[in-house]
């Protein structure tokens, strides 16, 4: 699908092969549609390469031809999904033309804004305001992830069985991926302004939206080390129940093995055992038992253990 | 509210739109007061936005319009909460304006210092005070922090039964939080400096902030630094007080499994166990348990178990 | 084995010392070969040793008589194994040779491929395809190695006894090799671009090699960076399982060590023991050994302990 | 107190103001002292409060009226103590003046040496020659550090009970500063030559201290790695012990438990247990006590656990 | 001692002070062999205090009156231990100057071939030549330190009790020794070549013997993590191996301890105990033995415990 608008006054129209004052989007292009274009705008076949080759990161380029930069960012950042989306953009000194296999958010909220309004109606206007609506998607995921990271904060702390090493560990792993497409947007947003033949003017409005990209690439940055963090507090905490369990199981092993054998010792053959036989025999055994227990669980109780 | 003084002689007045030689602080501007300052100056609309937007973080660049620099700070850095204030500065070459939801501490010190004295009355030397002044709010939280990671080491070297963790990863959490700040500022004052057209003398001033900031920075990493060694350390104090409970089990078990099975061995019912009815059965018991236990003991007493 | 391709149309025949407007290629070149390449292009020394030398890594350099690249790859990619192999490039103005011992992957492609198309017929042109076949045997490789990693993942996430801590390891040294290498020949090309007389046109080609191995490095540390989640993640369910066991252990005994000493009470030998007259001792005695556990089980039971 | 000497012949006299052809030094300079030096000489007002702020860290700038740095060291760098010290330089082109609270190690060395010899009588030798006997004091700590990392070494050797975490944690500590610290003065003297306008000469001798700062800065970061894999290598230490400890624990239960067992089987009062009355019953109890304990016991050795 | 050689056609003569189209080499210097050097040369005073300085690190500089590089390698790197040599070279227009205190392995080898042949016959060829044979000995200790890696591999994975982590340690610090004395050469030739007035021959050259230091370095670094890794793996096959114990007490206390409690039940002296006097009381005993220590023997074995 092939639709254009005029940059000047944001009317759409019928694109038949117009290059100037215009902005032209097409999605899912079909085979002829592309050669169209390529007949209608001296498309660089390394930039269309990136744009075809499915999975291409985000990049940008200054060639002969045209600025080139393609952004890849998420599709449903309000949710935890990892599905991404990419949008190429080719900034001519008179037109811009953007492409993508299905259109993006970002793509989506800018098409309808593009009605001649002021700082809206240059090529590199529509790019920056392209790149600023998908450094926002980076911004809502962001928001996302940090609601899950909470959740998992509240049960490390309120140290559950149920243990969260396998969500931390999923939940580091999509941060991961959210920062490096920040990061590799921010790159591709750096180079676009460092080799586009731009105004001053242009330059501060990349400068804003390289801004929001670091902004985004920190917020990730920021969430994995808590990440990192909790799961530190979490393995601390299983560690010191761990340290009470064996406190438990040391001090009555301590206590009773001793009593144990003593009850045992009174409980052999022997013929000969005097005590066996004296009236207070029973009562000393008991004494003994108590007086034992009660001193090694005392030196227990000093020593801390429970 | 807007306030407004001369740079000159700092005299104060009722600000109605003039724009030379004056600084300008609007804080918790209304709709109205907002168009007012954007009648009377050439406010870019991308700074604006970054003023206005909750949370933004610190920030600079050089609009064609004017320099532009934007604070965030700790609003009550001698206590470890978490609070941050921004302040937002316009610097054109004959006024300054600054711009706060509700004034920062950092401009309550200055706005009365600039009554005219030297060194504080041109729009760079405003502005430079007033990120002096937010600079000294970082070291002031850096006393407040540095207290109580002082604190928290005494509790680890105390070997205090009450676990530390917890603490440690609330604190470490409020200094990463305290060291990404300062480090924000500290780049946005590089960029201003770096960027402003600003006279030799301005840049000292502003390298001696960069400087001041940066150390903020150093200090908190430093105190980041120590949390960690002191966590370490913690785990190791906890790890060997946990290998001398296991060190206690195993000794005392080896010392009295063996006797309980001879006990139970001489409690057996078997008809033919000569040694029952030697007078002496009894005796060798004792002193077999006692050579034996003693045996044991000496060994681990030898290796070093208590 | 020495052939050669004119760069203008491709056609292919018997090179005799000719050195211009050809692409010039020699695997496992003989010494009469060598002697007589020597004889026909001026070789740096320096190059020529770093060809000859068995195990050198990728580099590039401008020598004074032609720019140079030799770039390792891996030979099998779409296998694990480690055999890597290795490509020479002598970039002349009007030439092209291209030394290895046995060939590589890239060579076998484009060899075919240089038949005179446009894009394939300068010695620049020609350098970039070599390299870019070479790029894409390393994401050739991080598919392969990617599989591995996922089964791994499935394996940890089972949560079999089979410790998966030794391949870990070894794909770990895999990917750490590979992403070695693609690093290495990134670096090189970067070198080449930055020295080597190459026209705007070739300038941006050589970027697109350099960000393709790029991506690739970035890949393989994204591997390695999961592979190490992962093993952090095994060893957590490892050291979970532990805890298990220990609170088993733990439980069992806290429950019957405390009954095996009544039992042995009730089994000592002293003769005046009333209650085993009792007729209802027996009773009594089990009672008490089923209140004693049940209520040490239910206090395991509330403290979560299975 | 102030004293001064004639640069060209290093003769000592009393300082009346003079500001040409002199080295002027300040220590614990009183308000007054403070006054007259101000009249004398154009001394920057932010480099003035470097001076005068307590705890202020190395630094350097090139301010419009003359290069500063300041540089802190320590004060007994032949002990381990933490007491650090601090000198200041003002270079003006005809004059140097040093100010410090006390004095410092280098200060006390180079004002004897400043006796008009040839590489000592202008302002920047003087700066250098400070700057390199200030280095040295740093050289001095290191050996101080490592004859203490020494020791802790051998303590882990040897595998003493005592624990050394807390003493590696203090050492460790002690170093990160030393490291700071050094690591400051280097970039101060960085700055300093990078900025002040200083002769072919001055710069040659500004880099052979900064190469001197940066090998001090090596070995302290050297120090800590090494005292990093010591208390790696007393923690796998005390873990292999614990292993051992559980062990020997495993072995004597898994030994003993079922003997006590069988003990306890033929130590049962049940009227019909025909063994009990047979003349070799208590011989065939004795061999299966033999043959069960060892054969584990084999197994345990053939498990290499002992 | 020293000797000299023309560098035209490295003949060998008897030096009286001559200082062109020479090379001089002097090892262990008397005093008075250096005072005649530094009346035939003009020696810088920094440079020869960092000759004489026992133990200085790699280091190169351009002084007015000479290039300077100095370089620490290994004077026996084909075995592991630590002993360092250091080779000082004075690079004058139009003559070398060679210190050191007992000759060098690249010296000893360069020296002979120094006989007026191509590529040998200036002073920055000779520099070059030394230094190239200087790293050569860093490939030479890279091969005998991954021999010695090899051989804890081996150590490692065959699993054996002998703990290897000292050993582990011991070879990380040679590594880590080496890693640095490599990047420290490698940063002196990159200096010299930076500065020193060469041609661009020379510079081609320089840059060969920088990539062979990086190489190097990355050979040890690559080793070092290698190490890492394996220290590791060991850890977490102790680990694994510690868990099989744990699991075999747990299971056999866990099977005994209720056998036992039973065993000394049924040995209780209560006079009303019905069951004691069945016939068929002992073979219910064995039965509830053999049941509750199947049952249990098979959930452990379930539970996948052996
Ligand atoms: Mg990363
Ligand atoms: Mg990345
Ligand atoms: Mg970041
Ligand atoms: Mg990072
Ligand atoms: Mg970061
Ligand atoms: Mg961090
Ligand atoms: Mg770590
Ligand atoms: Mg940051
Ligand atoms: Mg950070
Ligand atoms: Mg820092
Ligand atoms: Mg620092
Ligand atoms: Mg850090
Ligand atoms: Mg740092
Ligand atoms: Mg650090
Ligand atoms: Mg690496
Ligand atoms: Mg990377
Ligand atoms: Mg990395
Ligand atoms: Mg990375
Ligand atoms: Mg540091
Ligand atoms: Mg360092
Ligand atoms: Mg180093
Ligand atoms: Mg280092
Ligand atoms: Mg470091
Ligand atoms: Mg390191
Ligand atoms: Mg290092
Ligand atoms: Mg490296
Ligand atoms: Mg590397
Ligand atoms: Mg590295
Ligand atoms: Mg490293
Ligand atoms: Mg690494
Ligand atoms: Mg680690």
């Amino acid at each position: 699908m092939i639709r254009a608008r005029l940059l000047a006054n944001g009317q759409e129209f019928d694109w038949q092969g117009q290059t100037s004052g215009i902005w032209v989007d097409a999605q899912a292009a079909t085979d002829t549609e592309l050669a169209q274009l390529r007949a209608a705008f001296p498309l660089n076949r390394l930039a269309l390469e990136d744009v075809l080759e499915v999975g291409h990161w985000s990049r940008a380029e200054q060639y002969p031809e045209h600025a080139f930069i393609t952004v890849r960012s998420y599709a449903r950042p309000d949710t935890d999904d990892e599905f991404t989306e990419r949008l190429s953009i080719f900034v001519f000194s008179d037109a811009v033309l953007t492409l993508s296999s299905h259109g993006t958010l970002a793509l989506a909220q800018v098409w309808p804004m593009a009605n001649g309004r002021e700082a809206l109606n240059s090529p590199h206007e529509v790019t920056y305001e392209l790149l600023d609506h998908t450094a926002d998607t980076f911004f809502t995921l962001a928001d996302t992830l940090e609601a899950q990271v909470d959740k998992l904060e509240e049960r490390v702390f309120r140290n559950e069985q149920k243990n969260p090493v396998a969500d931390v560990f999923e939940l580091k792993h999509l941060i991961t991926q959210a920062r490096r497409l920040a990061n590799e947007a921010r790159e591709a947003t750096v180079l676009l302004s460092r080799y586009a033949t731009a105004t001053p003017a242009d330059l501060v409005r990349y400068r804003d939206v390289q801004d929001s990209f670091t902004r985004a690439v920190n917020r990730f940055e920021g969430l994995r080390e808590y990440l990192t963090s909790l799961l530190d507090l979490h393995l601390s905490l299983q560690s010191q129940r761990m340290n009470e369990v064996m406190r438990t199981l040391t001090a009555v092993s301590v206590i009773f093995l001793p009593l144990t054998f003593l009850a045992g010792v009174w409980g052999m053959n022997f013929e000969h055992m005097p005590e066996l036989r004296s009236p207070f025999g029973y009562a000393f055994a008991w004494s003994s038992f108590l007086l034992i227990g009660g001193l090694l669980a005392a030196y227990f109780k000093r020593r801390g253990w429970w």
